[in-house]
């Protein structure tokens, strides 16, 4: 792709048929008032209540056409367990999303002070199981296909807990979790490298998190968080190695600088996006067919809504770049090492300015044409500021 | 040093001349309730009043000679400012530990959620400068000597704040508050490379610390928090460089393996911890002469008082092996170059298990032996989980 | 800017201002074969003398239109110092490419093992000094405003060296190289956190630069590497700072992954390249008058002559990207604490294809539309390989 | 362990065991001279030839009693191939070692350019994998257990090889290699994440060397290289998994500041290769029967057999320090998630002075009481340096 003027007919297809299958998972709790362990900064609009948090999704989905599912968060969206569910499929039917992913808690409750999954105390290790059962149950009824497994458990100082007798307590959780998995219900198993423990985490990197998916049984699959990854690692090759091994589950996406900041999807490194979708639309077999594309930001500054819709919007037009790739034409300037040929290929796809394509995509589908600006001339955030500003108003968190 | 065996009246003396001369302050938020964005622990024998703060660093500081100061938190610790001060005073004399640095507070107010002494709004930047002279008040009415200023501020995303701006205003805040210090006072300016803000920080480094001190005036100084570096750098070579321009205020200690951990000192990484000692060490004149020794730590999972006094103990145990350095016979090994000498006489330091000789010195000081087991015997944390057991119940906080 | 389509006459004003006022200067060395410390893989193409690396550089030049200049390194180009003056004047005029900045070689020369400003033996100082002044003196009489200082020298293991010393005697030898410069000439100072030394570098950062640079004298300022910064670490920041300070005077631009990998400029994270072409352009003073773009980059794999083309390219094309900013509204959106607002602003602009806009300033310039395809079509490298080819084939060097 | 007094003899028992049973092999080219990319600083006394390594490594061992062999760089040390053997044989003998690990050279060939196993074109497979089976079949020739295969491959720019291909290829190589393995043969597959390939390595992590490992057949193990690490990633963590899988073949042993930078073991972070070396003496069973224990360093500073003398000695002490953890004591304080006393327990064995009781064993062994003094009054280097001088003092190699 030479310039970005007059991308013709086939670049349309491409970028259309992208778009048209391009679908990403908002969370529930994005939409919520989080924060540092600094302190939160209160927004009057955050939503306050399971049904305000769908409210928003809709409106998120209403205004992209790609989210069509909303993210659970079993402790605070289901506090009830299985008896929520009714509540949640009247809430999917009004605002016109369906629950998506399933996330069990594994890290608030007192009990896990030392470990949930992999704690030394079998009673804690038990609570964690009831919890996973608890959240496999949720999914099965609400039809949800995904339970998405992060893991906080670690130590926080070399010596004080073994390593290795952490490992097998973690596999025993997860191959009784998996056991439990419904005939179309998944696992996915996350990774990350630190925080909230500090010197170890037990499922700290993709190696660790595969083993022990592979462990667990065939339902279980890899979730890439992009946040989860050392300074320096390369994520579209492990993208690239999950497919190899058709162990890709799904991705949280988010961008950070430095650890695991929560920022929205490319505001960092928006060509580290580009790779991984590239990847991702490389692979045109089975692996990739139930690839789950989830946001798991943290908006502490910007508005809970502005930053959803921008963030969808982002990853459509991303994608969209990433479509523009000749791959047959790349593959064979790669199979003849002419780097610069290849590089120019496939970065000037991202130098493209595919934003008009997308608004005609956005307009041709009946949606808004600039999902911000409609957002702001809508009014909603004003709105739910108005509804919701009270209950907001006393909720703030302080460090100590 | 040779060995651990029979280290010689020589070295004894060292150790205890530099025992002697040891002070390390403790934070009073050591002692409370902390956690991470993902909830706290709550330890039944935390504190939770200002009285109770300084009845633990009373308590550690009787352990282990060591510890006669406790740093306060203005919004925390003197929530009505100067007219706390008459109360504090009552604790020093109570529990005999004296208050140390005061620490502003210029990140919890919900005013500063687009920063504090850098905030764009001026209504705001005053507020922050309001809090920080108020902080300079409660020091100069205790006799403290150092105003510790951590500014929080930054911003999440590229392009939302302008860098250079903010400078000036970072500027102009110091340059008020550095106006107001009394005679005997210090504002010491710490540096953190990120977190609360992800993209950039107002002072992210020691050279931006460095130059709004210089620019503040002749009693503001820099203070190095051990935690608040990249990885891979080198801070001892900062120390030197700082004692090199006479501007070094202080030290925040703490160890982490990746990011701001706040682990207790030495406890991933001890050997630096004996490099930044020696670099004190090396320094004979003026520059050293006040430069703080402080702790700022968050034990989340390892009981408070245990951690304090365990990081004291290390502190003085690595300061002793580095007081154990030949610098003499060091200068003539590095200036031949004679690489593997040089290094096996100041490792040799390193390895030497001074332990014993520090027991020695506790016990002629009329010390406890082993403070640990000392705490442990005293009962000292069980009758406080008795007495404080009931308002720690309730402290819950959670993420969302 | 809200797309790429239809930029409109004040956008075309603003690229081709910037365009025409954008210089960067390409290494002699960038032209030569070089590699790694596992060997390196000779190029038949690639320049094997001054007059070959001449020719490349008029020929970059000759395509791009904006890099007149070629940096030299004193100890590959002009071994035998002021003597081959005369040589490279000629070379100047016939290729129609000036010498750029003069690059003194402080870690080739066996007396170098242990450091040369820094090195303990005051001999070795000397050597290191006289160096530099022979590299001023090249620098006058050839007219050329730069020289630019990067200091390698540093220590591989603790104790073995003296950090505080070896401050001291790298300001003493950049002192005397100040003393020596002539009126329109500057020493800019370069930092670089590791490699080849590899515990403490001796100029590890910013701050260690800018103090030297300060404590010399008026007419020395910091040189940005892109690479020589730690991970996470906010580089555009720095360059604001050092704007702030009046204290940039250059940068050499090249990408990298992990550590100095010298690759490309923007290869890797062309979103840092259009932030600190921001900060450039956001200042209107003095400070930014004099600040020299130049390149320092390690072909390995890339055919030289294409990298460089590319580089250039890509330079100006972000740089134009960067131009069409709209600061004075971005200031107000800033202020406003905008964060949504102001950021799509802001990374519109590096959305937006400005590849076509380019190609028009080219033509309208008299430069080649396409300079890559020209390189190509011109045969320039194909020719170079067969009349170089022999003299390259010998040129093997292995790691052990 | 509470202190280094007295150790009892238990302790002796627990060191005397370790350190008879502890093993490490040298590197042949640990002995010669090599330097980074900007140049090399040659040594007078650096080997020359493969009988000067074997004299050296021959007299590693007569000092330190625990580096019986030595690891042979293929192309290096066998440029013949296998019909080098018979002299390798008659230099075992000689010197009283023995070859130990084959290593095979993917990286020097010019044909290597883009790479060895996982080259696009298909004839430069076919000759790393001649390569590889050449390797094997000097292996099996000397009698040598071990072919250690680090794959230097990757790329340096995104979008100029396809990751996915390279995977497979890589995985046919290894196969190959794998099938022609004798039955008392094993392949060790080495990861490093960076270097000399900038922007992907083909086997980046442990992940991606067990899984090609696991491909390849049962005779293939995982190689952990101490610097081949993401800053901030728990080795350790990485071995226990390894030793829970049974894929841990061995490692090779450096330290580093920020990247591969070779440098000797424990200097920079001792405290880590104690976490290493508990881990390996936590398993007890057949996991751990068959790990190697071997050193990849680069001597650039420090003379070669110093540095290779100090290395050994060093790994001892530190194995002795770790042998001294009462692992059941240790389990229980675990389990009980007593943090405090656990750590102590743990570090207070890293805080023993060990060396009185390493220097017993060596007497009692018949051993050099202090290798490094004894090499320095040996002379040996001052013999070798003359022997050598000549030789060595026409090498120097250049960056450019």
């Amino acid at each position: 792709m030479a310039s970005g003027q007059g991308l013709g007919n086939r670049a349309q297809e491409r970028v259309f048929a992208a778009l048209d299958g391009f679908r990403i998972e908002v969370p529930s709790w994005g939409f919520s008032n989080t924060g540092t362990r600094f302190g939160k900064f209160v927004q009057a609009a955050a939503a306050t209540s399971i049904e305000e948090k769908f409210a928003d999704a809709g409106e998120v989905n209403k205004l992209t056409g790609a989210a069509p599912t909303v993210a659970l968060h079993v402790l605070w969206d289901t506090p009830k367990g299985v008896k929520d569910v009714p509540q949640i499929r009247q809430l999917e039917e009004k605002y016109g999303v369906r629950a998506g992913s399933i996330n069990p808690n594994l890290f608030q409750d007192q009990a896990y002070k030392f470990g949930a999954m992999a704690n030394p105390d079998a009673d804690v290790r038990k609570l964690a199981i009831a919890h996973l059962l608890e959240s496999v149950e949720i999914g099965k009824e609400l039809g949800s296909k995904d339970v998405s497994i992060w893991d906080s458990d670690g130590s926080n100082y070399p010596g004080t807990q073994s390593i290795r007798k952490r490992i097998v307590w973690t596999e025993e959780a997860l191959a009784a979790t998996h056991a439990a998995l419904g005939p179309d219900q998944r696992m996915l198993v996350e990774y990350k490298p630190f925080e909230p423990a500090f010197y170890h985490t037990d499922i700290a990197d993709w190696g660790m998190a595969l083993m022990l998916a592979h462990k667990a049984g065939p339902k279980a699959k890899v979730l890439v968080d992009t946040g989860h990854h050392y300074q320096g690692q390369n994520i579209e090759q492990i993208v690239a190695w999950l497919l190899h091994m058709d162990m890709l589950g799904g991705f949280h996406f988010n961008d950070r600088k430095y650890a695991d900041d929560d920022l929205t999807l490319g505001s960092i490194d928006p060509y580290q996006v580009f790779r991984i979708f590239h990847e991702i639309l490389s692979e045109t077999g089975p692996a990739v067919k139930d690839v789950a594309f989830m946001i798991d930001q943290s908006h502490n500054l910007k508005g809970k809504m502005e930053a959803a819709v921008q963030t969808v919007v982002t990853a459509q037009e991303i994608y969209a770049r990433a479509a523009l790739v000749d791959r047959e034409q790349l593959g064979e300037l790669q199979d003849k090492c002419d780097l610069v040929a290849a590089e120019e290929l496939y970065r000037g796809c991202f130098w493209t300015d595919v934003r008009p394509m997308v608004r005609e995509w956005r307009e041709a589908r009946g949606l808004a044409a600039d999902p911000l600006a409609q957002l702001k001339t809508s009014g909603y955030v004003e709105e739910a500021a108005k509804a919701r500003g009270a209950k907001n108003a006393g909720s703030v968190a302080t460090y100590a």
